[in-house]
């Protein structure tokens, strides 16, 4: 038998939604369960495929089965395509499994041409509404299958308006219209070179192509990069018996949630326009009515309307999202599907349908999205200050939040403000390791350069901080500490408000509200927390990054990293000291100097986190980072006086240590192995920290220590050892038995492919998925920014690596690593501390893949915690 | 049962090789084959590894079985150790599985003290004899296990004989040798503040130690990692009782080969000393004679020892080196072992012993290691003329072979000179990629920067050009083209003669002979043919490497680079254009100026190869080598002036063009997704050529386009699809039909890992082990240099991952692939091109994992050859 392509309304069911799109398999469901729905076929996603694999052509086999369907349709519809007397008028939509903005949507009122036109006029009585809607088909046609910008035929009409000196579309009559269409069809020729299409056959095989075709266009390559989904899937499409809300003042046509989709609140919402097709609810020219007005107007339509979303709510078991129209006072059901919602009306409706009894604790966890959760949890502007509010400029939203401070324009000056007590934004040109502290104390940072991977974007999005980067708009001069926007001026201690979410920039001060971590987002949370099995850590390198995280419900910390605290400005002195050294006994000297700061880095890190597991990663990035560049004439000059040295030797030290490729250098272990007293002073702040703060706090502190970039078993043996040496002589001098864990980042393709060996050395793998994606891949995340556009315009790439965890190669390793640390130490913890941590499919390949826990940003903590739940979920259903 | 650490002589055999060293496994088997061997015991390498487990200890069950044994051999030789009447005295020498300079080497005489002294001279009825063995028993121990310079003792020595006006050792008598022993004893008591130790015994256990301690001693450490040895093997210990060549005329010791070690002709060849220990001979202050003379002075231990080395030759069945020592009249053998030899005696030795019937091809094949080819394969000096020659300066040894000619200081100039038909030795203070087409003409190349990893190394050795790198002794003034040495000059076209394999720099002319590929190298080359089952190809950028290859025996090319070929100065324009164009259009255009150049490239190389296969790998390097650096202000000038822009415009694109980290950068086959004219140009040359040399010469030409740098299949799917539609395209204008393969190198770990789905675009797979190497361990070849000597001395690494495929790492991403590629595509080719080609112990990993073919620089084609013959014999072997 023939592959089936294409379904009858009446043959498919809402579980057909890889077939069928998401559309498609709606309506057929709302047609099995009796509603009213004009009735039609959908031309499946396979179709598309092939359509694809056929060098975009829609094979004989299919053309076939689509005339067929439409026949069927026909018979059903009692009128025939192309029939002068009574033709059949079809809309042609797009659906593919998930709703896709960017792609073609709709055509209505096919199969209009110059004489069905006149046929539809006398069938309705009515040659304004048959010729407004030739007009509005051809237009559409024009635009999205033969891509005739639309703003031209727009503009005819407004012409035929003034010459007529009306306002409104609905003050055109039946002449105006004809006018329309010939006006219309003339711009079509002049255009495209041949007349407008008159076969209706013609006309659908035409946009059913132009549907598929435009699934591959640029927006909609660029939605699904965005939203992980595979390229390969294609559209499915819907070919269905036109019904017109612009038959009078009886008909009419609108859109409906069952629920407040932006506060969950329980009551129908959505809004209706009278006379008129669903292209001018969207064109805005009409203000569309709420549709409780309906309930006056037309009572039996909106009680049965009401009754069908009720109806629909509860045979879908979830908030729905409705289409419908009104012809002469009968209602259609377009379409139904489950709605978009706020992240804020997703948690009150999952917790309000669980009170309802309407579904269960696990179906409400899943219908709470985990990334949606990240727009809840930074702080956000006061929506009513904001409502006044303008923006005076536009950068990269490039770390969530709102943030509304007093503008200080160097590191120093922002900590100085800060511990004065100030709300501190810090502007930069862009910022540089040596910015740390200002940006640790800053509770937002603009900057005029970079982009979403500069420094200040990495580094504000791991602390959590709000980051509008890039915004080119803003000259800053830092010379004169002031900062430009248009021919405005800001002065340092001026306010200024900007939003990481939006990317926008406000010249005032902006009232914002903290995170809400209670009421419905914490029942869902609680629910989650039931049922999931991966732990979830936080990355934390302060104190306060360490609060911030237990707030939002981590369990310990996965990553501690060391490198930010030696460029605070008290100790960046002793750490070029250090760099600078020729001998042993010089360096030690001054590690000596760090040590204590060290160590008191480590006790405020202990203090917060009590007895919760701290693993703490030692020194990674290669030295030249706490060195200026060679240039920087100003900057060697006095780390040359301040460490008493010349110029000329801190330039043959920024020399000696230049990297051809500095990720793939003297960093990570590779530091401990040449410089292994480096490790010693580490482990020494480490030991005495936690013997200290037991002491202090009764808390019984269990450090992990996590050796980087391990390549090689004899190389974790070999910082091992001296880290246990160390730490047996500090017990010995304390006189304290302490227990702490020494284990290592997976980070290394080499460390994966022999995990088995590392695993003798190691009490715990970290997979750090940030180094490991870039040296399984061979491209570095900073140098591949350049190409990778193109690799997603070509499709060689579905979505960015750095964002989602790179199952098939990436994975792999982990999968390899879980199972060969295992198999030589059983008890082994395994965890992850990349930034995919915190990205919702990468916790779900966690958890599937067996690790313990997955370390993330504080801010994510719950977007794990929420996917950790997902997985368990999906893993028990599959089981079933 | 206690495990057994000791055994006598009698107890072993040459099979115990692993357990009892080399050295005490022949003695063993010289034992059971009746020789005259004084007995003794082995202390096992188990030993060795225990007292490193130990913490460098001998525990007490192995210092019970050393004094067992050593009762053993007390009664067995019927003396006894300390005995003030017939001491038994002994020798300790070390013994590992392979001989290894560098270790611990020899104690004589151990048992002396100031009694035993005593005895010895009374039984001996010699007391000059009995001292001069204590003071030298003294300065051995002194100098091997206390670590105190001999030189102090003797320059001690020296100042006797000087006091007494004589020339030689043998002028002292017994009172000053008394002498000698009592100021030995003296400087032994100053250095180490205690007195010599008078206990048989405790002397005996701390030779043993320094024994083992040796064995991690920096100079074995770096030995080990040069010839591939593990660090965990050990070293044995042989304790042997004394017998003594220093008992008058009528004693004596030597060493002989029963062939010539360096010619390989079958006569008994060596030499020897009467009246003397081993280590006079060592020492080199007396000549010894040759060993014919001995047939004249005692005809009878002549004879015997001429037959005991034909006994030993028949049943070692190889070429035997030989220590022996008269003791009045009386012949003992100390040592045999199958003797070292130079490459051409290697060769000759294997084919005789075939010829004479003793061993068969497969043995002789064996017989020869392929590594140490090398040495035959390039231009080496004539012996006579060297024999005079002194060098003037010493650089690396950075590219073998010897080169002599006139020096030129510029790519330009020394192209120039070539071609006018001199013969040029390029002198440069270091090399850039644009020195490319000078070091192409020059027969040997000399820096006075850069190390081995140097550009000017790594290339040298690529196109087998005898290479001096950093030799620092010279000073080149690139300006006036003048070299200085010392207070000598050498202007532009004076003669120099250098040789790459020892680092030396003649000033002077010194002819040189070539490489014999004929005589008894055919023959082995030939047999090891009949036996190999890898194929081996070659890594040829020119038609002259790829002539080179073919003299040497290569199947075909398994890597072009397009690359260097387009630095050469009447293209590099023409790529720079590229670079510098901002359209596709101006790309295409600067394209078409390569097209014919790049074409004739491929045609010179079809010419040479024939019908041979020949693999082109598309552009590799990032596009920013092919431009100056931003400081190079003349140059960008001259680029401006040349492409007619400004020099604003170049800097803004080398700008453009800077990457982080240039290895995981914009480079391979990025480059064509990115520009994909560079694959549809790279294409039509390949395409067009080959068409045109099968009309010109008949042959079959297939290219093998190689895409480099691929890590997801659908990178290759693109790439692949411009190289198919291109060729249709050429194919289709040209009117003829070609086969031409289209593959990839794996050399980014998750190519490895993916090697299933990338099958299904490629017919081939080339493992580049270069960067796949840097990948999987995640440094750079040229930052880890920095690294990696600590990482040696704390045997980290055993041996350098660039110079040996390291297996466990790398070598399982090689074993994925090829069982993912083959079970996608049981057909697939499957080859390596990176360095590791040509490396002895990767290639015989090549032949185990499966491949079909291995491809290295021309030069190394025969050690390639010989591997792939021995790879091929012990798997044979493993299998009976």
């Amino acid at each position: 038998m023939a592959h089936k392509y294409v379904y009858l309304f009446n043959e498919g069911n809402a579980g057909m939604r890889n077939l069928l799109g998401g559309k498609g398999a709606n309506l057929a469901e709302m047609t099995s369960l009796g509603l009213p729905v004009p009735q039609g076929f959908t031309v499946s996603t396979e179709a598309c495929t092939a359509y694809y694999h056929d060098g975009k052509m829609i094979n004989d086999e299919i053309t076939g089965q689509i005339e067929n369907a439409l026949k069927e349709i026909e018979i059903i519809c009692g009128k025939k395509f192309g029939d002068e007397e009574n033709p059949f008028l079809v809309s042609v939509r797009s659906g593919s499994r998930v709703s896709m903005p960017g792609m073609m949507d709709t055509i209505l009122n096919l199969g209009l041409n110059d004489k069905t036109v006149k046929g539809l006029a006398k069938l309705t009585q009515n040659e304004r509404f048959a010729y407004d809607s030739y007009r509005r088909f051809i237009m559409m046609f024009s635009d999205v299958v033969m891509e005739i910008p639309r703003a031209k035929f727009e503009r005819l009409l407004d012409m035929l308006k003034e010459e007529k000196g009306v306002e409104f579309d609905t003050d055109l009559d039946a002449d105006d219209m004809k006018n329309a269409v010939a006006l219309f069809k003339n711009l079509y020729y002049e255009e495209k070179g041949t007349f407008f299409p008159q076969n209706p056959r013609e006309q659908l095989m035409e946009s059913i192509k132009a549907v598929f075709r435009s699934w591959d266009n640029s927006r909609a390559i660029y939605y699904r990069r965005m939203n992980d989904i595979p390229g390969d899937w294609g559209t499915a499409v819907n070919v269905q018996s036109m019904v017109f809300g612009n038959m009078g003042e009886t008909s009419g046509t609108g859109v409906a949630f069952t629920r407040d989709p932006s506060t969950g609140e329980n009551k129908l919402y959505g809004e209706y326009l009278i006379n008129a097709q669903g292209e001018d609810v969207v064109a805005g020219t009409r203000t569309p009515e709420h549709i409780e007005t309906l309930k006056d107007i037309m009572p039996e339509v909106y009680d049965e309307f009401a009754q069908i979303a009720k109806t629909l709510e509860k045979h879908y078991r979830d908030m729905q999202d409705m289409e419908y129209t009104i012809e002469r006072g009968k209602l259609y059901m377009l379409q139904t599907r489950n709605g978009k919602r706020t992240a804020a009306a997703a948690l009150k409706i999952a917790v309000d349908l669980v009170n309802e009894g309407m579904i269960t604790k696990e179906e409400a966890i899943m219908k709470v999205e985990p990334r949606q959760l990240d727009a809840l949890l930074h702080p956000q502007f006061d929506p009513k200050a904001l409502k006044n509010a303008k923006p005076i400029a536009k950068g990269l939203a490039a770390s969530p939040g709102a943030a509304c401070g007093q503008i200080y324009f160097t590191s120093a000056d922002s900590t100085v403000a800060a511990k004065a007590g100030q709300t501190v934004v810090m502007v930069r040109a862009e910022t540089s390791p040596e910015d740390i502290e200002g940006m640790n104390h800053a509770r937002g940072i603009l900057t005029s350069r970079g982009g979403m991977t500069s420094h200040a974007a990495v580094v504000a999005r791991g602390m959590g901080t709000c980051c509008v980067a890039g915004c080119s708009e803003i000259r800053i001069d830092e010379a004169n500490k002031v900062m430009y926007v248009g021919d405005r001026q800001f002065a340092e201690g001026d306010f200024l408000s900007i939003d990481g979410s939006t990317g926008n920039v406000y010249g005032e001060s902006i009232p914002t509200v903290d995170a809400d971590v209670t009421g419905d987002f914490a029942t869902i949370m609680g629910w989650a927390d039931s049922v999931r099995r991966l732990k979830v850590r936080t990355n934390a390198d302060t104190p306060h990054d360490a609060e911030v995280a237990l707030r939002f419900g981590a369990e310990g910390i996965g990553l501690t990293r060391t490198e930010h605290m030696f460029f605070a400005a008290d100790r960046i002195a002793a750490m070029r000291e250090m760099i600078l050294a020729d001998t042993e006994s010089q360096r030690r000297i001054a590690l000596n100097k760090i040590l204590p700061m060290q160590k008191e880095d480590f006790k405020g890190i202990y203090r917060v986190m009590g007895e919760l597991p701290v693993t703490i990663r030692y020194l990674d990035p290669p030295l030249h980072e706490f060195l200026p560049s060679k240039n920087m004439t100003a900057e060697i000059q006095a780390i040359a006086k301040e460490l008493d040295t010349t110029p000329d030797a801190v330039v043959a030290k920024i020399d000696a240590l230049h990297e051809f490729n500095p990720m793939m250098g003297h960093r990570g272990c590779r530091l401990s192995v040449t410089y292994s007293e480096i490790a010693e002073m580490q482990t020494r702040a480490v030991i005495e920290a936690a013997i200290e703060v037991t002491q202090e706090t009764g808390h019984v502190i269990h450090p992990e220590i996590m050796i980087p970039l391990v390549g090689a078993v004899k190389e974790l043996a070999y910082v091992r050892s001296v880290v246990d040496e160390t730490a047996q002589k500090v017990m010995k001098e304390r006189q304290v038995k302490l227990n702490y864990w020494v284990g290592t980042m997976i980070e290394i393709p080499r460390a994966a492919l022999t995990a088995d060996k590392i695993a003798t050395e190691a009490q715990f793998f970290s997979f750090g998925t940030n180094d490991l994606t870039q040296m399984t891949y061979g491209f570095s995340r900073d140098d591949a920014a350049k190409f990778l556009d193109s690799y997603y315009e070509k499709k060689i790439f579905d979505f960015d690596p750095f964002a989602h965890l790179d199952k098939d190669g990436v994975g792999k390793l982990i999968e390899m690593s879980v199972k060969l640390g295992r198999q030589t130490r059983p008890e082994i913890k395994l965890g992850i501390c990349g930034e995919h941590g915190g990205d919702q499919s990468s916790v779900i390949f966690c958890h599937d893949v067996g690790l313990d826990y997955v370390s993330c940003s504080p801010f994510r903590v719950p977007i794990a915690r929420l996917a950790a739940a997902h997985a368990a979920i999906m893993e028990k259903r599959a089981k079933n």
